[in-house]
């Protein structure tokens, strides 16, 4: 028996529910969840908005934990080892996208909180390949926004080849934001932050930004024109994209991991002649996850977090909803 | 002198006209125009649809001709030399476009038809370093129109990549569509025609598609999901772009060379899920002009062309404008 916070259907506060574990199949582990943290898409699922969830709900994809059982067929991880758990827990591994590497893009990847309990639980069950050994090096409580935000701006660098020489620039200074910043510093391009807030114009600097544009001023942002050769936005408000891809360099690249949900309405003369891009993707495979965390343990690069406890978990989604948390709210045992 | 077809303001029809060449530069050399290719940008220009044309016009920038005359810097061309010359007749050779070879991105190009005479003349003047040597297997009357159509659809073969594994598709079966399907299929590629007409559908297969789809038809290009990996759009027309876009596998790419007016109103979430790129490009630069000539010459790729005499070039100019060229319209002397 474990502890997990369940919502009962949509829009429900998070209640305590005692759970049983399911057999453990030959090539999965159980892992006890040591911190959890709490992301926007798990307030997506509570609420279900993309009509996916499943009720009773035991949201939570920001798993940092440690192995207490494995399947017997899993060779590569063993009892007692800190490992991290993300968006997926297991992937078909016969597909096209899954035998190229891509198990990101799998169809039937399944995911963390769908058809099983995810982290807001004492325990969690995943397969031996989803699940991520973590360096030594990086601090526990930093994982989990790692796992989830951390790869879904780092994974772009490696897909599209980013160079260190490229000049970049992140839109939207939030959870996802803040971490492309400090990815990107490393990565050795010259950064700069798109934010209307004052405030965070200052930490995106602190995080490694060399310059700030206010992305609600559009004589601010069109002094930026031909400027970027990649743009990533990580905002789901709806922008004037026309104004920031006029922001891009001739094969210039806007990427989309926000889930912005009004169309895009793009015009398609500017990017003929500019020969530009536009794209979007998810999260990381578990070898670019791999790298993003070596990556992120080599350059210190961690989230800024806000810890609460298990218990108080209700608060926490308060907090992450409020669009006041600096940056990442972890809820820890 | 020479004779020229001018066109006095937007809509008016060309007339003969007697010009006088200006001193050539040291960079430039003189083309005696054997023949010109007519292109649906020649008529947005006559009616100054981009806000861009000086009067009084001489269009054409799909010219096959043989050099007369050279300046006295130009040692990579010579009198009585067989050549071609595209949408650019000069770069600025000293941006970060034109010096990473990438000339077609200029901010600077100068355009064939803009401050000089176009194609539509007995003589036109460019600078060398636009100006290309035509293989020697190549048919004379076909050269104009692979020097913007042909280029315009083998560039971003270059640009991006595509496989010759890859499964690709063309939207629009016309000047443009009708040399893609011929330079995809040359490239290795399994290659799908989007076309609502039942006769192009049957061409389409002459020219190497190796099936069809109809583009008005939601049913037929709903059953494409997840087929191809890069789609090429000629059209002009607003289609519905997530429809199409749904037909990509995943890391798919929809690229438009159509110069469609409509917003693109994409939905980002589908393109998030699937990791799908939209992007756009004009023509090539010299560099991949030389390229494509040389594997349209091993492949013996041509333009179905229709011929017209210089002095019929109003009927020519009717005849592309009533989109019932099969399927680029040519003048000869």
């Amino acid at each position: 028996m474990y502890k997990a916070y369940a919502a009962q259907s949509a829009g429900q506060p998070l209640v305590a529910v005692e759970r049983e574990l399911p057999a453990l199949k030959q090539d999965q582990v159980v892992i006890d969840v040591k911190y959890c943290g709490v992301c926007h898409s798990d307030i997506s699922m509570l609420e279900n908005e993309w009509g996916l969830t499943q009720f009773p709900l035991v949201p939570g994809h920001e798993v940092f934990g440690v192995i207490s059982s494995v399947g017997k067929n899993v060779h590569n991880l063993k009892v007692g080892q800190e490992v991290g758990l993300g968006w997926n827990s297991d992937y078909c591994h016969t597909c096209s996208s899954c035998m190229g590497g891509d198990h990101n893009l799998c169809d039937s990847a399944e995911i963390t909180m769908l058809g099983r309990d995810g982290g807001f639980a004492e325990k969690v069950v995943a397969n031996a390949s989803a699940v991520m050994p973590i360096p030594a090096s990086l601090d526990p409580q930093s994982v989990g926004p790692l796992l989830c935000a951390g790869i879904t701006v780092f994974n772009p660098l490696v897909q599209f080849d980013i160079k260190p020489t490229d000049k970049v620039a992140v839109i939207g200074i939030g959870g996802l934001g803040h971490l492309a910043i400090q990815f990107m510093k490393a990565w050795g391009c010259e950064v700069t932050a798109f934010t209307s807030s004052e405030e965070k114009k200052k930490e995106a600097m602190e995080f490694g930004a060399s310059g700030t544009i206010n992305s609600r001023d559009p004589e601010d942002i069109a002094k930026a024109a031909n400027r970027f050769d990649y743009i990533i936005s990580t905002v789901s408000a709806k922008l004037d994209w026309n104004l920031y891809l006029s922001t891009l360099k001739a094969k210039g690249r806007l990427h989309f991991v926000g889930a912005t949900t009004e169309p895009l309405d793009i015009s398609v003369m500017p990017m003929i002649f500019g020969q530009k891009t536009i794209s979007a993707s998810p999260v990381g495979s578990p070898a670019n996850i791999e790298k993003m965390l070596a990556f992120a343990a080599h350059h210190d690069i961690k989230p800024a977090i806000e810890l609460f406890k298990f218990d108080d978990i209700n608060d926490a989604i308060e907090r992450v909803k409020s669009g006041k948390a600096r940056y990442r709210v972890v809820l820890e045992r």
